[in-house]
């Protein structure tokens, strides 16, 4: 298996963080892997959504620290590195917001700094029991401050901050209550759980998602009437799609719909 | 009683949807009722809170799908009416907002789509116990993608998207934990329960309540910076009001106010 | 002990209101005491944390209104004091943001109007049992307008605008589910507690908590592309930081780090 593994299954996209040597950490390897694959899949039309999880012990710990530290070396003592380093991070993250199709993190164990970013940039979140989240860089003295840009988008502004300079981890029922993951189930129903939940996603009119996920991230952004003219025109783009035409007939005859796509 | 009623009870109109046949949907027909009443509404100053309710079995199913499929017909594919829909039903959502009154709905049964955004466009909610909340045009191949605009500024992120993507429904222990309700009371105690709230409004002085619930509004969608600028100015007024020195002198004396308004 | 005490233990400046006649009511002299003790501290590297807590039955009631009807007398009516006073107001809760240490806030007994604003503007806080917390402006006709600015910006917006037009109390475990407190304690737990967690934070590199409070709020205001522009940067400088370096290495090394700041 690669350091990122993904197998497809129907519709739904199954990628496995593989490097469970250094805990799933984002090391170049694994950014450029990802990237990768987000290219692949957002021109790939059968794929309808996909999920994220990880091998061994941990969904991901963040960062590849050794790989940081050796940079150090360069003559600008790594700042040119640094730099990249996070613009490809960002990149990732920001890749699964515009990825076409949903995208379920199904972490266990720990998920934490830009792994605990990592779940905070999925759309939904499904985890195992027992898993710990935290934004503990401040324990080492790196503060995570490109985390926090997701964390905070995801969870109440004091809960963010006090994960952030406590460095302390929050368990799965207090990450659920603070809206940083959908659900909480057995680890040995996890891979089952998150399947079901990217099957009834799957099976909705792959048009519909697409542009509604688009359109979601990009409201969010706008005050509210910007926000509701830019999806009153979304809105009328859905309508006049074949396959909604289709489906409204069909759940007004009640019966069910012959789409297309 | 008209599709849309209105029964004043002191200085609280209470609105009734009324179209239990469609479920109370938001035809043609009732969003004009919607959109002329909250126009009456906004230059009435005998009124100090309004509440929404729904008759039959559900409070409100969303737009009128069958309307909606007849504007295919013209020439143009429904284009120009899908258009013009669209931005007919953000005046009436929005004009919830604009309204000077505070307007709480009551819903009971199903708030789903257009209905579940009518709930969130609210400024405060009690609900039925048992009343299930969706946005699931997305199982029709209609993402609800004006209803989220409401939504998505109710609750937290993933869970918005959830709903969302899966077109599943969330009952009332889950909305009130999420915001998108105040609380959740017996059905036999809703008409009740909505009321006191609705007095308890009504009872403040009601030249404060407008300038707050306007600022409120306004403040949310500035920097913090822009949004202090403005509420301090807005507080500044608020204090040359003549019933306001009134009411902090009674404060102060520990008698009740002799309010002009 | 002055208005506002100020006493430090190692790295952490305990703030404490000390005004109990007027249930440390936010007067001119309050204002005044807090806006330059914020300026000192602002400038204190010593200071790693601060932390905000009262003398008496309250942690703090609001604006001294007994000095506010009293400015009433001046030719304009009291409008350019009244002007003056929230801009002197909104100076001190926006200093709170402003400044390089966390702030937590210790509230008991109560904290109304204004008062609710200081628990909100704060990083983080720590409530006793009990605590009542209200922006009950509304009974008096004075409408929390500024208040709502630090609210609506902890705790989702039909909760504050319940909290705004009712002028109701929440107790602090309501507090805490809607956001608004990190944690309630018993009473006599509370001074031991708040000095735990800032303790806590105390502990850490001073240069990244600083680094990291101010990209907090940054960032918070900005989209989430311009978010991550501008953490990625903050990185690079914090990983450039030498304690940092050690922070990390410490790390890898399973050692504690011995940081020079």
């Amino acid at each position: 298996m690669a350091i990122l593994d993904r197998t497809d299954d129907g519709a739904i996209a199954r990628l496995t963080l593989n490097s469970p040597g250094n805990l799933n950490a984002l090391s170049d390897a694994m950014l450029a892997a990802l990237k990768s694959e987000f290219v692949r899949l957002s021109e790939d039309r059968g794929i309808r959504v996909v999920t994220l999880s990880g091998t061994g012990k941990a969904f991901c710990a963040g960062h590849d620290l050794k790989e940081m530290q050796a940079a150090r070396q360069s003559e600008d003592n790594g700042r040119a590195y640094f730099a990249d380093l996070f613009s490809r991070c960002t990149e990732v993250m920001t890749a699964i917001r515009d990825l076409p199709q949903p995208v379920i993190a199904a972490p266990h164990g720990i998920a934490t700094a830009a792994g605990c970013q990592l779940v905070a940039s999925c759309d939904m979140a499904v985890a195992a029991h027992g898993t710990r989240f935290g934004v503990n860089g401040v324990n080492i003295g790196l503060f995570c401050s490109t985390p926090m840009v997701a964390l905070s988008r995801n969870i109440p502004r004091k809960q963010a901050f006090e994960m952030l300079t406590t460095g302390q981890f929050i368990e799965t029922d207090r990450a659920q209550e603070l809206g940083l993951i959908n659900r909480a189930v057995p680890m040995e129903d996890l891979e089952a759980e998150t399947m079901a939940l990217a099957e009834t996603v799957a099976a909705k009119l792959g048009s519909a998602v697409r542009i509604g996920k688009r359109a979601f991230y990009e409201q969010l952004e706008l005050g509210i009437n910007a926000a509701y003219a830019h999806t009153g025109a979304v809105m009328v783009e859905n309508m006049l799609d074949r396959d909604t035409d289709e489906g409204i007939n069909a759940f007004l005859a009640k019966r069910p719909p012959d789409w297309q796509q």
